[in-house]
């Protein structure tokens, strides 16, 4: 295989970064929180605080969210011996690509303004473009180390847009509650990763077996992201929620579903092995299920207990995934997922989904009062009849689109990707730093007795 | 000795989770902030501003103490050369167990609802809980390597009820200020882990010496959470000050004493060496003294120098106890305490008790204003004519119950520990994550001299 | 060359930290927004809100910049394969004693009452103290393995003074903006650096060629600090600009250059490897460029695109220094970059400094508005008659009074340095641990082929 991308990797990087330059040059401006303006505006509103500019109510999430993306998913994406470089440099690579396009994709569908022809931006569209890129590394998860980086942007160039679709359809159109994207983050970007890792299959990846398991400090390092991931989680699932109580109640219920996860992940974990000693891909992964899970019902009352039930759940769950599905996927399914991304995103997504169906169905006036209920669930304007009951059949609805585009953008993009022309690794180079990476010199800390032998050969010719 | 956990681990943590999901069912509703009656409640009170919602005010911080908590405790004890496995996740997995606990038993002593019979949660009680579990991973800090996971368990559930307990005597009964926890969180958890440490005693530790230090990496890891810990521990102590001034002070002071605490940590450090070089040990620990005893009177008009005054005393008293106490304790006491928690968390905490005693003692109307000095002492309700001397004095004794509930509560959990079906690691396996954790295959980096000798023999064997 | 610093190392931190005492007694109160006479002047003021309070606009932000100084600088520099407790240590070190004295300096140029001779404090003073303590720590990107403790100390003290001067004259008498501190920080902190690396020259650094590169995970140590960094650079922009719309423009500016910087780092990174490999020393450091450049106008309306525009030059241009600039000025100038701060900070801050002049000239009322106008360019008081077209002009002389100050300042400074009482190491010992450190006992890790070798001596004379 030939994996020279110096023509290749440099075009796309300029040829896009022009391109976005140009667009961002027609359609992208500052909305008015973010304009000089701002001081007129606030008169006009008869604002009399700039606390109460929007940048204060979600920039402390927004830079939470923003460390998942960079290092929560960079970092837990180290724990290859040998691919830590690619794990967290192509994750930065992704994301850096993929927040731009995210911006015009998303601004075109929800903020565009149709008089002027502009988007305008404020922090929220910053945010919702850090989740646009999440739905990408969480597929980059089932492809890590054996995918070239310009196939990484082609997957991130088709996932972006599809993401933007189907965001579109469920959110806007199906109007579901989504707040911290259990649909379409975490079920797309799952299913979209695991359909194109599926249409990758590489039959004879054992050839570079030696390099699929981690070393000790490369685990450690993984644990960075884990628990950056882990305890900003609360941050992601309540980000873009309603102003006051819905960003409150989001980060409570998160916080607690994520502490349920790590117990039931732990029991699992040691149930699993004979003595019952840990595993170091379930305290990872399996520990952030809740927070996956809880995030299109973080918004809703599902009461504290209900959180609890929910990671509860999901650590098992996500855990018996590793221990069983996934070996199982791809045995039987040629179904090859390094990261383990079925058991953390999609599934605990997809679950996430029908949990707040269900969630939403019961919905009372009771329990929210009238005004909570139609702000949290969003019945208003055009929705205003809806009851909840129907609210949570779309939020069911919801879910399967999401999944549906996952799979099927993810079969489309995968065969896009199986033309010759990326410079992907060839079975015996993959999960290999060296094949796109320069790699300091330092070998012999990992393969000292090769160097030892090398060395007694030279040794026993002198003797 | 029996390291098999396979079922008492996940027994206890499913049991235990069961356990939280019926109480917190029973019990844990959210308040009138995070409530979807928040609408209705904001216009009863007439409340203008979804910013004047806790949430705002306290948020930032704490996602800051929350990373403290999993990030700064858990990558501080990663130093060992093989335990980071343990450091980094036992630490995750108490403070995930300890925080569920923390909320019902804080809840059941200061948000209980007396008519209705439920504890109501706002983000506040989130950061009180993660306070509460800083008190265990404190104490981990003296077991850290010596027991199993089952055994920090029970150290955690013993260790919660009795916080709640000293927390509800100190805060509600004496009435005490305590801002960032020098009492209730460091003097407590201090002497809490040195009273199970000494009971613990190992006679034969050393035959696992070659484990207990550092390589170069694993101290790096350990910087990450000293430079954690240290940068978000302004966070720590104005996280449940008063809103406006009184976080703003309790940032300030602690920012300034820290930067104290770095010099003479910094100068002692070199001074107990014979030509100046620095000790890791003490940069990632003794730096970090003046947060922990600035802890009580961080809300308090110490002032900017007061404030430095205290972080150069606790840098130059904990990096001393690094090099002379802690030998002393091991040598002569039989106290094994394996991150030197006595000198940064038992005498810094005990000290900050103290000197809060004397500011509080010395406040003047003049200095704090009148609304200044009840608000920022408390003196207010039935407590409205404490003088400041005599809050003193209360600040003086507080100090001494937290460290009698840790040295009574420490010493019995102590014995508790020694009844032998915890699986604890047998001498020789102590601070070898191979006991509880499945470790990768990657011995040759770490014993390359044994891997070679292996290999001579068999080599030598073939010649 | 004697490296022994038991003497000096602790002299100068207990004479300087006992000076810090004094001066801040005699100096430093709270400022009305952190004492505890806010309730009083909140209803003098008719402040009906402790929102309002400056902490909670810039203490999230604040927070940012606090990890970006000690964990991002002090992680980037850990990339040596053996001068990483150099790296996050002296850094560390340089921080905590450099922001004591940025308060007394930056106090008395700007927060100082003339009435009562005291500098009142609050959060923003905090954050501008981080900020001066950044102009040195950049410094010490040129001089990083090269120089010992005590010369980084005298680094400090007069980088901070000259920092507190050259901020005098840019911000106050030429009335410059500077949100991010494209010419303050940047521009000053690169060029004191490699003026006093330029004096400092030595000839036979090649001695300890050996240690000059990274091994395999101290790259990714260092990526911790990138990202960080990156990843906060929004927040480091934004952190002193004015509430509101300047905040949020600033964060939304910095954040899509520093996208844009990425983006062209990897291509021209890839361009220059004969099969298009990336280099991680591009990745850790050019990518960051955006940000640095970004820093002057943060503020300004330079439209999303316009901020691309500058993230993707800075991006290759960065690169390009790393790849031709650094070998070439070695080669040719003599002056050698550890970190290569001349195409991280040098020069995309001067770049930054231009930017700003040429975007505060183009400013005009109908894009900014009147108000927005004359707040972002601060055309106010005695300023009020100046033109935009003016400002720009000034903003041109800002950024060469902040090179001329780095210039100058640098060369005296690295005069006093090469007085040899400083106890710097050989050539030999450069990039080295093992002479200010304790380092752990794991050579063996590291050079397992001379261990062998030393073993291999002792076999055969036992064979």
């Amino acid at each position: 295989m030939d994996t020279y991308i110096r023509v290749s990797l440099p075009a796309v990087c300029f040829v896009w970064q022009i391109a976005m330059v140009v667009l961002f040059g027609v359609f992208i401006r500052y909305n008015e929180e973010s304009d000089a303006h701002w001081p007129e505006y606030k008169k006009k509103q008869n604002i009399t605080s700039d606390a109460e500019n929007d940048f204060y109510y979600r920039y402390p999430s927004f830079q939470d969210v923003h460390v998942m993306i960079f290092v929560g998913f960079g970092f837990l994406m180290t724990f290859l011996k040998r691919y830590s470089f690619g794990g967290v440099g192509f994750n930065f690579l992704i994301a850096a690509f993929g927040l731009q396009w995210a911006l015009l994709m998303q601004g075109w569908f929800h903020s565009l303004d149709y008089n002027t022809g502009k988007i305008y931006i404020g922090i929220e569209n910053l945010i919702n473009a850090d989740f646009c890129c999440a739905g990408c590394l969480i597929a980059y998860g089932a492809l890590l180390g054996k995918v070239s980086p310009v196939q990484l942007l082609v997957v991130t160039l088709f996932g972006i847009t599809l993401f933007a679709v189907e965001e579109y359809i469920i959110l806007n159109l199906l109007h579901c509650r989504d707040a911290g994207g259990s649909m379409v983050i975490h079920a797309f970007g799952g299913y979209y990763g695991l359909a194109i890792s599926w249409v990758l299959y590489r039959q004879n990846l054992n050839q570079s077996k030696h390099l699929q398991g981690s070393v000790y400090h490369s685990d450690v390092f993984a644990m960075i992201g884990t628990l950056f991931l882990w305890m900003f989680w609360p941050s992601f699932n309540s980000a873009i929620a309603n102003h006051g109580d819905g960003q409150h109640r989001a980060a409570i219920n998160t916080y607690v579903a994520l502490a349920s996860s790590v117990l039931t992940a732990v029991a699992v974990s040691s149930l699993s092995h004979r003595t019952g000693k840990l595993d170091m891909v379930h305290i990872q992964n399996a520990t952030l299920a809740g927070g996956v899970a809880m995030g299109a019902s973080a918004e809703f009352m599902i009461t504290p207990y209900g959180a609890l039930i929910v990671g509860f759940c999901c650590g098992i769950i996500s855990t018996f995934g590793f221990v069983v599905v996934t070996p199982f996927l791809e045995r039987k399914l040629k179904l090859q997922d390094t990261c383990g991304i079925h058991n953390l995103h999609a599934v605990p997504g997809m679950l996430g989904g029908f949990i707040s169906a269900i969630v939403a169905a019961a919905a009372t006036e009771s329990v929210y009062s009238k005004e909570g209920l139609v702000s949290t669930l969003g019945l208003e304007g055009k929705f205003a009849n809806r009851s909840p009951g129907t609210q949570g059949g779309y939020q069911a609805a919801g879910t399967c689109v999401a999944i549906a585009f996952g799979l099927v953008g993810g079969a489309i993009v995968g065969f896009i990707l199986k033309i010759p022309i990326w410079g992907d690794p060839a079975d015996d180079n993959c999960f290999d730093d060296e094949v796109y990476w320069e790699v300091p010199e330092d070998e012999e800390t990992i393969h000292p007795v090769l160097e030892y032998n090398n060395h007694m050969t030279h040794k026993q010719q002198d003797m």
